[in-house]
This record gives C-alpha cells, sequence and structure tokens, in this order.
C-alpha cells in the first residue's frame, strides 16, 4: 500500500476495509522511523493510531471538527489530513510541528500543547455552531492523563448542560506522562473490568451519557462505534481501552520513557545520545538525603516526576515523601501551601509553562498566606523548551510581581543549590527558584547562603560610569561584556542580582553617583520583567538605563542562538549600544 | 441564653443538648442583625449555621482543622470560636474580616476567599499530618457552587487517592452566587432525592467514601452524622443538604440578590441605599440590543451574571445568547476562546480578582491561538473591592504582559463603550477591557473609536518639558495636574495611553525633543505594571520617568482614598514630585 496516496480523508474512505489493518501497519512502521530519527512523543501516537484512523474513515473532517486534548497524540491525524510525506521524507520531517497547527491544515482547530482543554473548546465550538444553526459533529479527544486536570472537569460538567451534539471520546491508555494518579483511577478500572456496566459511573455522574469501547486499538470495532455516535442529537463519551505504545515492544513494555524520546535506534531502543547525570538528578539526590534526617520534606511533581530528578527508583527511595498528583497545577500548588502552613517542608518541581496554571493559586493560596512553599521552576528562559505552547519565557512576569513571593535566578549551580538550602531552612516567604540548567561548572560568582535580605543585589564588581546586571544565566553574558569593556578602558559594576522582581533600590542610588548607564540582562520577555523595575529605579534618579530580553511576543521551533541575538542578548550587542551615542 | 458566655467551642460543648436549637436562633438573630446593619454574606451563612454548631461541636477546634472553602460561609464559625463579639457589639462590628483570617483566630488556618480550594489544603494538611506521625481530623467544607471549579475536582481525586483521615462536608444547599450549572446537578439532585442511594455518585467514582444528610439545617441531626465520621481513617464525603438563607424569610424566597447584600432593613428586606442604574446595566442593554441583530452574540459569566449586568430579567431576554458556566474561569476562557475563532462573539465578563484563575488559558488558549475573544474586566483598580483576597490591583501586570493580548484602560464611560464596539467588529486579536465603574460623566478626552493601531496612544494636549501619561480611570487625575501645573507656567503634555501593556515609543522619541520627565499614572500595582514599560523606553533615551502607582503588595480592608495618597497618585504628590529638584 502505498501512504502518499491518502493524500486526505477522503482518500482513506476509498481505502478498501480489509486493507485498513495494513494501513496501519505501515502508518506505524513510517511514524516509528521518523520519530526515531527526529525524536517526539511516541507512546500517545502509537496508542491512539487505529482511533485515528477510524474517526477519519467516519467522520468528515474539516466540516466535522476533530479537537485532540495536548494533542501529542496527533501524529497519525496529520498523516492522515494531507500531510503524509512529513512523515515519510527525511528532508520533511521539520515541515510538520509536534502539536495541532491550524496555519498547517484546515483539519486543525487550535495550537494546542497543554492539557485538559479540548472540551472546553469543544464546547465553545458546539455553541457557534448551534447559535449560527449549523450542522455537524463536534469531537474532543482527551486522554485519561488529562482527565486529572480539573479544567477537564469543568468542560465535562459544562458539556452534560449544555446539550447538542458532542462527542467525547476518551483514551484511556491508563498511563499519564508516568503512571496515572487519582481516586477516580479506581472507577475506571471497574468500567473497564464490567465493559462499561459498572454502574458508579464518573461520566454518567456528569449527566453525560457513555459507551464502552474495549478493544481500543481494533480499527474495525472502533469504526463500528463511532457509526454509531455519528450526527448524535446530544453528549456522550465514547471511553475507548487503549494501549500506549501500541505495536512496538519497548515502548509498551516500558511506557514512561517512552511516551517522549530524543532520537533512538529502532531496532535496539536505544538512545542516540546517552545523556550523563543531569542538575534534576543532582536535585533529587540532594532532597533525598535531606528527607533521611527530615521526615516532613516532601518532593511533589504535577505529573512530570523527572523535572525534579525523580525517577522511578528514586520514588520508590523517596516513598511517602514523594507525591505526584497527577496533572493538576492548581492543586500541586495549593497542596504545597498546606503542606508549609502545617510545618511540612514541600518541594513542588514544575516547568515554567505548566507553573502558569497555577497563578491564582500562587498568590491566592501561597503568597496571600505567606506560605513557606519552595517551587523550582525547570525548563525556563530563552534556550529551553522551543514549541510555541511550551517555551518558558514567562515565568518571570508572571510569578515574580506577585506580591510576597521570592523568585530567585541563580547564575551557577552551587548558587542554585545554596538558593534552595536556604529556602527550605527559612519559614517567612514563598520561595520560586529557577533551576540552572547550564551545567555545573564552577561558579565565576562568589556564592552566598543567606539571601533574606529580599531584593538586595550582589555586587560582584564595583567600577564606574556603565553597571551591568546579570540576572541568572544571564549573568556570565554580563560577565564577558565587563571584560570586553575593560579592553576599552572601561571600568564596569559588575552585578548579580539573585532576586528577579525586586529591586535593590538602594544600590541603584549609590551606583547614581558616578555611574550614568545601566544594562540589565534577563532571561525571557522584558514586558513585566526585572529590567524594566531597573529602568523603574533607574529613570527616577535621571540614569541612562538599557533593558535586555526577549520582545513581548510568542516564539515557536525556534533557534535559541538566534533568539538571544535578536534579543541583543550578546556581548557585541551590549557593547554597540553603550557606545553607540 | 447569653451568647457572650460562648467563649469558644468549649463552652459550646457544655451546652445543654435541648438549649441548642435556641442557641442557633440567637445567633441567627444577632448576625442577621449585624449583616444587615454592616452588610454582607447573607445566604452562605444563615444556610451553614447548624452545620459549625454542629461541628464544633463534634470536633475539638484547633487540634482538629476545620477548612472553609471560600469561606464566607464562616460567620458562625467566628462566633462560636472567640469572636462572638464581633456579632454583638456594634462598634466591634469591623473587628472581623469576611473571611477566616488566621491573625483573628487560631480556629482559622488560611486567608481565603477565592472557591475550590478547600479539598486540596485540606489535602496538604492531612499529609503534613502524617507525615508527621500526628493524629486529629482534617475537615474541609465545600459547596456546591465551588464544586464547579476544576480544582476542587483536582482536590477530591487526589483526597481518593492519598487516603488517611479526611472529612469532606459537602455543603448542597442547591445554589452558586446564582443558580448553579453543570451537568453534574442532576446526580445530585437524584441523590437527594434518594437519600444518598442513587448508585451513580460523583464522590464514589473518585474513590471517596459517601454519607447522606438529609436534614443539614436539622442541629441534632448533623451532630450525630459527624460523631459517626469523627476519627475516620480515610477519607469521607458527607454530603450535608442545607437551605442557603435558611431562617430568614426574604432571603429562601429571592437566594441570588440575598448571596452577599449592602446593609438592609432587617424587617422590610430593604436595601438602605438604593442604587440607580450602573454601567454593568447599561453594557447589558448595550449587549441585548446588538444581540437582536447578531445571532452570534454571547454574554458569559463564571457565576457572577451581575458583573455583566445580566440579572435575572436580562438573562431570561437574553435566552440562549447568554450563558452562566458556573465557577469555572479555565473553562469560561476557553470556551471564549472556541467560540471567537469559530465565528461568534463571545464577550466573557469577569472580576479582574477571578481572572487570575485562568491565566494559562488567557495565554494558551486565547492568545497563542489569536483568537478574537473579548473580556470585559469588572472590579479593578485600587478602588474596588477591598479585602486582601479581592483587590484588583492585578490584571494589568498579570494580562497585559502575555503577547497577542491587547489590554485596554478606558478614560470614560463613553471611552468604554468605544471599546466595547471596537473589540466585537475586529476579528485579529483577544481584546480585554477595564470596565469604566467610575460614572457616566460626559468625558474631557476626545473619544475616538479605532483602536487598532497596538500602542498607539492618544496625545490630547501638547506641551513640553514635562508630559503626564493618566491611564485609564488615573487619566482625570492626569487632568488636574495638569491644571495644576498650567497656573505654575508649565505646560505639561497631556496623554491618554489607552493601551495598559503596550508602549508608543516612537510617541516617547518624539517627546524626548522637548521634554525631560515622563509622569505615568496607573491603577493597579506598578511591578510589571504600565508605567514601567514607559520606564523602559523613556530611561533608554536619557530621559527621567516617574512612575506611580500602588507598591507591590497586598492590601487589606484598605481605605482606597488613603490607598491613592500613599502611592502617590494625587495632585500634589505629582506637583511635588515634578518641582523637588
Amino acid at each position: 500500500m502505498d501512504l502518499r496516496e491518502i493524500t486526505g480523508p477522503e482518500a482513506l474512505k476509498k481505502v478498501p476495509a480489509e486493507k485498513l489493518n495494513e494501513l496501519c501497519d505501515e502508518m506505524r512502521a513510517a511514524m516509528l522511523k521518523r520519530t526515531a530519527a527526529h525524536g517526539g512523543h511516541v507512546g500517545p501516537n502509537l496508542g491512539f493510531l487505529e482511533a485515528t484512523v477510524a474517526l477519519h474513515r467516519v467522520f468528515n473532517s474539516p466540516v466535522d471538527k476533530i479537537i485532540f486534548d495536548v494533542s501529542h497524540q496527533a501524529y497519525p491525524h496529520k498523516m492522515l489530513t494531507g500531510r503524509m510525506e512529513a512523515y515519510l521524507d527525511e528532508d520533511k520531517y521539520d515541515s510538520v510541528s509536534g502539536y495541532t497547527e491550524p496555519s498547517e491544515s484546515v483539519h486543525d482547530h487550535f495550537i494546542i500543547g497543554h492539557t485538559s482543554t479540548s472540551v472546553s473548546l469543544a464546547c465553545g465550538m458546539a455553541k457557534a455552531r448551534d447559535l449560527k444553526g449549523e450542522k455537524y459533529n463536534v469531537i474532543a479527544v482527551i486522554g485519561d492523563g488529562s482527565l486529572t486536570g480539573g479544567m477537564a472537569f469543568e468542560g465535562l460538567n459544562n458539556r452534560g448542560e449544555q446539550g447538542g451534539n458532542a462527542i467525547i471520546i476518551f483514551n484511556d491508555n491508563q498511563m499519564s506522562i508516568a503512571e496515572n494518579h487519582g481516586g477516580f483511577l479506581g472507577s475506571l478500572k471497574k468500567l473497564r473490568e464490567t465493559k462499561g456496566e459498572y454502574p458508579c459511573n464518573f461520566f454518567k455522574a456528569l449527566g453525560l451519557d457513555y459507551m464502552y469501547v474495549d478493544e481500543g486499538n481494533d480499527v474495525h470495532k472502533l469504526i463500528a462505534a463511532f457509526e454509531k455516535v455519528k450526527d448524535i442529537d446530544h453528549p456522550i463519551v465514547v471511553h475507548v481501552n487503549t494501549e500506549k505504545g501500541h505495536g512496538y515492544k519497548f515502548a509498551t513494555e516500558n511506557k514512561e520513557p517512552w511516551h517522549w524520546s530524543m532520537p533512538w535506534e529502532l531496532e535496539t531502543g536505544k538512545a542516540k545520545r546517552e545523556f550523563g547525570e543531569s542538575i534534576n538528578d543532582r536535585t533529587a539526590e540532594y532532597l533525598l538525603e535531606k528527607m533521611k534526617t527530615d521526615k516532613s520534606l516532601v518532593a511533589i511533581s504535577a505529573a512530570v516526576p523527572t523535572f525534579g530528578g525523580f525517577n522511578k527508583a528514586r520514588r520508590e527511595r523517596a516513598g511517602k515523601q514523594f507525591v505526584d498528583v497527577g496533572i493538576c497545577e492548581e492543586h500541586a500548588a495549593a497542596f504545597s501551601s498546606a503542606l508549609a502552613k502545617s510545618g511540612a517542608r514541600p518541594v513542588w518541581f514544575v516547568a515554567s509553562t505548566f507553573l502558569q496554571r497555577a497563578y491564582d493559586q500562587l498568590s491566592h493560596d501561597i503568597a496571600v498566606n505567606s506560605s513557606p512553599a519552595v517551587i523550582v521552576v525547570t525548563a525556563s528562559g530563552l534556550s529551553s523548551m522551543n514549541d510555541v505552547t511550551h517555551v518558558g519565557f514567562f515565568d518571570i512576569p508572571m510569578a515574580s510581581n506577585i506580591p510576597n513571593l521570592v523568585h530567585l535566578s541563580p547564575t551557577s549551580e552551587a548558587e542554585y543549590f545554596a538558593m534552595l538550602e536556604w529556602a527550605l531552612t527559612q519559614r517567612e516567604k514563598p520561595v520560586m527558584i529557577r533551576m540552572y540548567e547550564k551545567g555545573a561548572a564552577a561558579p565565576t560568582c562568589p556564592v552566598e547562603t543567606d539571601f533574606s535580605e529580599i531584593g538586595k543585589f550582589q555586587v560582584v564588581k564595583r567600577g564606574k560610569k556603565v553597571a551591568l546586571f546579570g540576572l541568572g544565566t544571564m549573568f556570565s553574558v554580563a560577565e564577558e561584556t565587563a571584560k570586553a569593556l575593560k579592553d576599552m578602558d572601561i571600568d564596569a559594576t559588575l552585578v548579580n542580582p539573585r532576586f528577579s522582581g525586586d529591586v535593590d533600590t538602594a544600590l541603584i542610588k549609590d551606583l547614581a553617583k558616578d555611574h550614568d548607564t545601566l544594562v540589565t540582562l534577563e532571561d525571557g520577555v522584558i514586558a513585566g520583567g526585572f529590567g524594566e523595575k531597573v529602568a523603574r529605579v533607574g529613570a527616577a534618579l535621571g540614569l541612562k538605563v538599557i533593558v535586555k530580553g526577549a520582545k513581548k511576543q510568542f516564539e515557536d521551533r525556534y533557534n535559541p542562538r538566534e533568539l538571544l541575538a535578536r534579543s541583543g542578548l550578546t556581548v557585541d550587542s551590549i557593547v554597540f549600544d553603550l557606545l553607540k551615542e
């Protein structure tokens, strides 16, 4: 079978039924070959391949709308909707994103990369359809991992009330990124065991109709099921029991590491490049050591335990002192707050992009209550995750403007651990620390151990005329710039601000005596960030301030080096700006 | 019975059982008298009075911990935990806040004012207890309105898995702020009708044990029920069927307006002060008129329909073009995004403080997708809600730093409507507009109708040396300052920035030719806000910039006039700062 002939859903509908299994096999092989070479989501796409073929066989996309939650399972959908070549031709592998992307195809309706939103989005689409008097199917696909996010409950609950055509494909692969969590897993298991007959049905309790499909990787069974619900006049959940990683031995035998993978050898399952011990690993070991003597220390994850270095073996070592709450950052934040207020020592690990999901809890449950919770932010800054839905540019403007919440940006791994140690010792404030992910080189900035004077900057070198403020990972650029300026006989002051959201006003007033220009560098967007605060204080004193950081805009699949250069975060750009007048 | 003798839970436990109904009656009378004189939450406290007496009779607070969701039902709790005088003595009415407040009493564990967090907080407290090997009951109280917030689901789901002692009192009064919403209401009704026997039980589906109490305003029945679950070794939900407003005729007959009330006459139920038509009313009328010709226009509320002026009569007029989704801001945001992307015209009304609950959806579901959703922010700025949990200081730093999302601050009601009209016409960008809540006086700033040039400021008067940027409601202060400066022969430039999160760089460059000082005024905190952006642009040009707004700190039950003065947002303070060097 030539996959190139599958140019879209119409072509798929013409494939003889008896050829569908062969089609699935070939799609699986192509998808695996591409993902092994390119890296990407493995298990989610393998598990939902047959269901995607069945969806496009039964429904009429793009008239009927299919919305994939988190959309990391959308590779088969892309293959079937005019983008097959991106999975067949090596030189076209980069022509598609890893998520749904409306600019690629009319079959994609939203850019999506965070979980738990598909039912709400589908609910809005269906409401628009009904207001306009149109007729088509609106289908939301959502997994059991995504369902742990409260927003999915909100969507399902509203969906149950709104009525009208709505089909929710519940892709139950019995996994989140790692193993799934929550009390509702028990009743899902009973639903699977009873083939959907168990009366205590979560979906029915929300006013939704319900259907169960046990063989969720059997394309023919799926087609039969979807035929039954097509054009339905009310909301229904189709519970599909799938196998994550289906059809690839390594991925089914060891699901967690095969959720997403860097490039690997298809035959052996071995990574093409071995990564050594990471700062995440070292952080986990540091905490595991502390846990031995402090039984109240508890590491928390919202479904991505490896952000904190807690792989399976370390989770076992931590025992009750590690909690994976599932994909629910709001709960993770409030849970952390209450632990800290009750005398325990929580450390919540969360990626910058997912921290966004708990703004209100950071403010209302943590900061208003001055709860000494500790939050470690991973994957932050301009050189981290680079899909538009996952960029780590915004944690400084988002979190550091919340009163009471101390946001720290370390300049080295040693300083990161010093900050963590201090955060876990003090009892006054919530503390958020960006994990230092640039390697364990010896620090060039002297490492202090006390951060209790909030907003007190560290003056590494006192010079005159020009002061360089290099926040966190940008300190090294400030340092290099100082060296370059020295060659031009400019003796610049070099500052490690440490605090991302507070300004050392006394220092700036002092610098104003013999400086005329301040330069700030930060690893994120400038809007609402660190440099603008320095600009506010400096500009009130009549100082010139040059604020360097990324523009307030989203970036997609960007090159970090290019973005840093475009943002003026290079020695040359800073020197140029300083000398240009 | 002398209520003053009830000095705490121990005293309550000594009241003879046959006197408890009398106690409830007297507490109810005192609470009503105080609330009628002072204003506050009426229905929630009346409905949960008996349950609170029963809780403190059975459990041993503060050893046992009771956490009230949203805590607007905590007046009886305050009365029973050493704060009775605040409900008896008129001159002490202001000695307690309207929410739980740890600084008032050891019986209060968190400052809480937003919904849906109590189960997560209780989950954290219980985990701390178990890690430390302590023994006590942890009780979370949560209403059926709060349960529509997805975070409550997250907490319940994690609670079901964590195990250990946990008692969740589900206060089912069959109301949210207005009528409650969601598909799960059907199964709750069946649970009430079957006295808890209906098998499709939402709580059991989450792995929680369950008990039903039908007579939730019978203190003796409640005591008997709570005795049964005291010291339980696993999580249980006690579903208590209560009547919102119980014991006060007006409040039970017409629940929505009696959720919260300004001072009123106890005997007649009449408000002490009549309020005329508000901007909220005028906004609803404006939209209702538009809805006649645009069937795709839909007003959305997350459980507070009056934010958009949609009282019951107007909701009926709007019909399908009004949706109350319940207390679920995340869903409301994504629902709005999908409506807008599908060609409908959603307008979501949300208070500044509750907007915080949807940061990720504003970014991920709306802004990344350039969805032309319209969001109207009510109760924003420094002169609005003044409980620490409800302040409206943060919507500018929170939302205006999100790329693609246009945040507009009108200087008058006429400009607000012009902005709304423009927002509903354009199809390019998500637009957020602060409702202008300062009255319908004729605008002093010429009202423009096109806002499509993002970041283009309106120069109302071109002068020299000093330029005043008065954002939104602060424009009038800038205007008054310009007049004061004129008397001192300073011909200041007066600017209406309009855009809260974007800067007119070209204008500032132009002003730099004949100005040396810029002054920015904004109605919110300065950290991450508007003025710092102007400072960034101005300071790069060597201009002096004075940024005026509130400090980055929480404020509780503050006097707005005092806060404005303390923040330097007065003519005198600005003139002083300008003349001081």
